[in-house]
């Protein structure tokens, strides 16, 4: 009949089109030419009808659309269990973004991302969604290993390894899309990170770019509970609505989690056409929640599947993925009929690609898309028996029990990625050896950090070192009010008071050598009401102590920052084998004795009950001047009522420790 | 040093021990003697202390205690893929009950448990916890295969495949238990399958078995939120105070699910060292819920994972297992931090053995315990690159990446099950050959039975058929009044009256010869007010019509049965292809007119609205008494004042079809 000869028919298939009817042919076959796909029917039809260079017998395995890996960070790879099971911002500021800093380059990025491929073609994807830095090694990995990519550049309000402004980002993005439009397998495409991680001009600029070059725009949208509560009390409305608001959904938009969205968000993305990206295991794995995708699908919303970088997943196994999907609705709902296994599926394949915006191309098995396939072995062990009852039975044998190592062959846009199990674009071995290098770079640099709790702390922002030393003496007081009263003689000059209510945890290490990590709250008290409260981390080196006759300490140097986190962030973060905490209430003076500045604190230790103590301290910068001070600080204890006779060398801290 | 030769020493392998300080050596070697691990601990110190006859170099893969599936059916395998995102009724008893009545025999059980075998073993299990029919079987397809197991004997209040009486099944089990005691592999346990499917006889019985022959009693607990409304509203208790009551916490308990239990029940089980049998896969699948599992391990209870049986999971993936235990315990709390890697895998294995009463031979490795584990490859391209910089790392690259397919080496009882991927106990290409012919057997039965609607009914629990035929004839009417009224003439003898309100659902196929199914809600009405509902199902079949000259009709017989599932239940499966709704009011009486007895009724069609009509029916049981009936039935139309001019051929349902 026809009279041109096709490249290629596969054929004695089970050919799952997940076309809108979702065609199924138990006995079927493929015909392609070039990278599209010519034709799709019964084996006998497209075998009978049409004549091909090439004909390969599939021997009964499943063939169907290649997975769609709708949002992933594949340059992570690199990075794939460089620290488990810990919170998000513990896990994102105390290692990823360190090693982000230390590491990302655009050799890197190729080289994970290839390393990505590798493991995304092995596992039948054949196109992915990828949002991180330098894109343009994204790209290029991608279409080296001859897959279809959406390579989104990320922009963010802070600076990242491949832009120091907003500004340069949106260069770099805007010179990246215009070398890459209209590549046969790559589509560039720009990611302002996330609402709560831009300003509205980022926003705005970052959709204006989208609409010009009329290219796909990639964020996170609502992963979080909290960023929710942020923007309500921020923006006065959801995430949702706020980026409306800006005009980012006029854009082709790919909304990474949705975790978090109500029924009227939901509204507002189906009618703008957004596609959700859902991502259960990184949700599940970083606590963020259960997107409620039963109700996007029935809205209408196009739901796509996706892994997450892989250092939160932490692999880029889709068939998981479809299977968490289908899974975690049901659980969820209550309703063990939702999202079936054919649904789960069409979001894996063309659903997703709607999704993604390139339901024109991919995601189905229609004449004219592109050929992106993939066969499938479905009577390995783990999948026998196969019942043929119902025809839709093969979708559940694939999602419930299917791997993806049952995975045999792999072809994009026409080409043959991977052939019984064969990779044909990627040299394995060749990128593992890379891979190795870094591996054991990334490793050594936490290695030698994670031995200091001083690079630990600077590696979260930047501690200040405070290299100067400090005089100081203690003695028990009972009468508080006596020294009150004697501050006020004239040959002490005040210079400034304070009250302030202080709470501080220590954090103890095994290892002495690490000292000591005091987070300290100061509440400032002004007439009994607190009027503002100080969040402060002291890194308390262990001290080269001398001891006075006088019982003065010289102490070490400390490292100072100020305290961005939780204590529970710090706590999970540093790892502290021991914890003490003391609560005290603190009047202080900074005064001039004798032509020397001092502190003098009257401190009421609470907790635990120690008793009241005065503490007099002065800054020095050496030995000589500190016996100087030290004999001064003594002589202004006396003058001001109380003996050194009883005077205290141990710090609070070892008090306790002493006593408890 | 040491005098003997023991027989193997596994070296150069990174040994996770799972004991309780969690042991691991990056470098390590086990020395087994017998079926028993001799000595753990560094490559060097073994190799240098021990002498083996041989030595096996593990080139560097994770050693490990092998997994303990705690939870399964496994002889179930032979039903994989039945029937997917169903719920748990319609699945039970729509598909896997009928398929049990006809197929479950010994050779299944064997058969089925063996393929379950080949699938555990590839998957790097070790012990499995059974619960099943004919567990003589599964013992010795279990021994065969070389495996550890627990085989559990269901008791049932209904009859089973392998009882027809809850005292058969009791002796089955009592001469099973003393069969099967003190096997070197074997562990003959007792599995009263559930406390709202047994009495408390039974539940007793099955108690003082256990505790007289001191082996593991296997149950489910509290696996659905209504088996705890049940149990609340049947005994004023939840289940696990209500099993405590009838004493079953004395046993050794394995309790499977307990997805909807609170914390004082948690404090129950614990005190009574109950373990419990987490399945997170088939509590997603089947909708039943999230277990409470890091509360669980707080409160020290043992939790252990399953995967339950295949076809609600639909494979028997540990690691799939494993994984999803700890995702989604931080997913449900919101804590990241909870059931970390290291906790999830040690319920895999260590918690695990203890949860299921095995914590003293199996779970970890440590001397004297059995030999039973496995090795697996740790750097798979999917679990590429690994970071050396966190010991305990480790646990999230097994738990978070690796997969079942990288399990290479098997062992258990000190005797290889698999060496390098290839089985040595089991003839896998035999046992497939096997399992094909039973696939196509039930496939056939399924096939057979999906084709009539009627077999479907039948299926799910005797329809009793009626075989008689029916004449009818009805009116539209528009005085009710009347007719009431002449009912009152003495040539009609009331035989009884009836008043109620029909709720009529109408499922309609595709294939109009399957007939239409009728579910009914008859509101029975006494002074206006309910008294009393009715369920009932009517398979209508296709009328094999007659049409008389005085427009009355011989309609052809029905299959009743009563309704015992809901209208919801019906509708998924049977799963019609149109649905229609009629509701009622019907006023009846039975009555004898000139010596025939009639049916009478004055229906008020009310949705949709159709007005009001006078039907007439009467049973017959041949065409001469159908045609005098027949006209009969005319003339007491004409009696009761209506007129047979207006006389409709057609049932409600075919009124409202045409009208809509």
């Amino acid at each position: 009949m026809s009279q041109i000869v096709i490249d290629l028919i596969l054929t004695n298939a089970i050919v799952l089109t997940m076309d809108e009817e979702f065609h199924l042919y138990e006995n079927g076959a493929v015909a392609i030419h070039g990278p599209n796909i010519f034709a799709v029917g019964s084996a006998d039809k497209i075998t009978k009808n049409l004549q091909a260079k090439e004909t390969i017998d599939c021997e009964g395995k499943v063939l169907m659309p290649g997975l769609i890996n709708a949002h992933t960070h594949h340059a992570m790879t690199l990075m794939r269990g460089i620290a488990d099971d810990l919170r998000l911002d513990v896990w994102l500021m105390g290692y990823l973004m360190p090693v982000e800093r230390e590491f990302v380059t655009p050799e890197f990025v190729y080289l994970g991302t290839s390393l990505a491929c590798i493991e995304s073609i092995r596992s039948g994807v054949t196109t992915f969604a990828d949002m991180y830095y330098f894109e343009e090694e994204v790209a290029k990995a991608a279409a080296d290993a001859g897959m279809r990519a959406i390579c989104s550049e990320t922009i963010l309000k802070f600076p990242t390894p491949d832009a120091q402004s907003y500004e340069e980002a949106l260069n770099y993005t805007r010179g990246f899309i215009e070398r890459w439009k209209g590549h046969p397998l790559i589509i560039p495409a720009v990611a302002p990170h996330a609402p709560y991680t831009c300003t509205d001009a980022i926003l705005q600029e970052a959709t204006a770019l989208a609409l010009e070059f009329d290219v796909p725009l990639h964020t996170h949208i609502a992963e979080t509970a909290s960023e929710v509560e942020n923007s309500n009390s921020e923006h006065g409305m959801p995430v949702v609505p706020y980026a409306k608001k800006l005009n980012l959904l006029n854009a082709k938009v790919l909304a990474a989690h949705c975790v978090h969205i109500d029924e009227s968000e939901m509204h507002i993305l189906q009618e703008y056409n957004v596609g959700i990206l859902h991502n259960p295991t990184s949700n599940l794995k970083l606590a963020s929640g259960i997107a409620p995708i039963s109700k996007m699908l029935e809205i209408g919303i196009n739901v796509a599947i996706g892994t997450d970088g892989p250092s939160s997943n932490n692999d880029l196994d889709m068939f998981e993925e479809i299977r968490l999907a289908a899974l975690l609705a049901k659980g969820s709902t209550g309703d063990p009929t939702t999202v079936p296994a054919k649904t789960a599926l069409a979001m894996g394949t063309s659903i997703g690609a709607k999704a993604i915006h390139m339901g024109d191309i991919t995601g189905s098995i229609e004449t004219n898309k592109r050929a992106d396939l993939i066969l499938i072995d479905i009577n390995p062990l783990h999948n026998t028996p196969r019942f043929l009852r119902d025809p839709d039975g093969i979708y559940g044998d694939i999602v419930y029990a299917s791997k993806s190592t049952d995975v045999t062959d792999v072809m994009v846009n026409g080409v043959w990625l991977m052939r019984d199990r064969n990779l044909l674009t990627l040299n394995e071995a060749e990128l593992l050896a890379q891979v190795d290098d870094y591996t054991q770079r990334i490793d050594a640099f936490l290695i030698e950090r994670e031995k200091s709790i001083l690079s630990k702390l600077v590696a979260i922002g930047g501690a200040m070192q405070q290299e100067s030393f400090e005089v100081q003496t203690k003695v028990k007081i009972t009468d508080s009010q006596t020294i009150i009263d004697a501050l006020e003689h004239q040959d002490i000059e005040i210079l400034a008071t304070r009250h302030y209510h202080e709470y501080d945890t220590y954090f103890q290490f095994e290892d002495p050598v690490q000292g000591l990590l005091r987070y300290r709250e100061d509440a400032f008290i002004e007439k009994g009401q607190v009027i503002n409260v100080r969040y402060r981390l002291t890194l308390i080196g262990q001290a080269s102590e001398r001891h006075f006759p006088s019982g003065v300490l010289l102490s070490r140097s400390r490292y100072l920052a100020e305290a961005k986190h939780s204590l529970r962030f710090y706590r999970e973060y540093f790892n502290p084998s021991r914890e003490t905490y003391i609560e005290k209430d603190r009047l202080r003076w900074r005064v001039l004795f004798q032509g020397t500045e001092f502190y003098i604190n009257i401190d009421r230790v609470e907790q635990p009950d120690l008793g009241t103590f005065l503490e007099v301290k002065s800054r020095t910068w050496g030995r000589g001047d500190a016996d100087n001070k030290a004999k001064l600080a003594n002589k202004l204890i006396e003058f001001l009522g109380a003996s050194t006779e009883l005077v205290i060398t141990q710090d609070y801290i070892e008090l306790v420790r002493s006593t408890s």
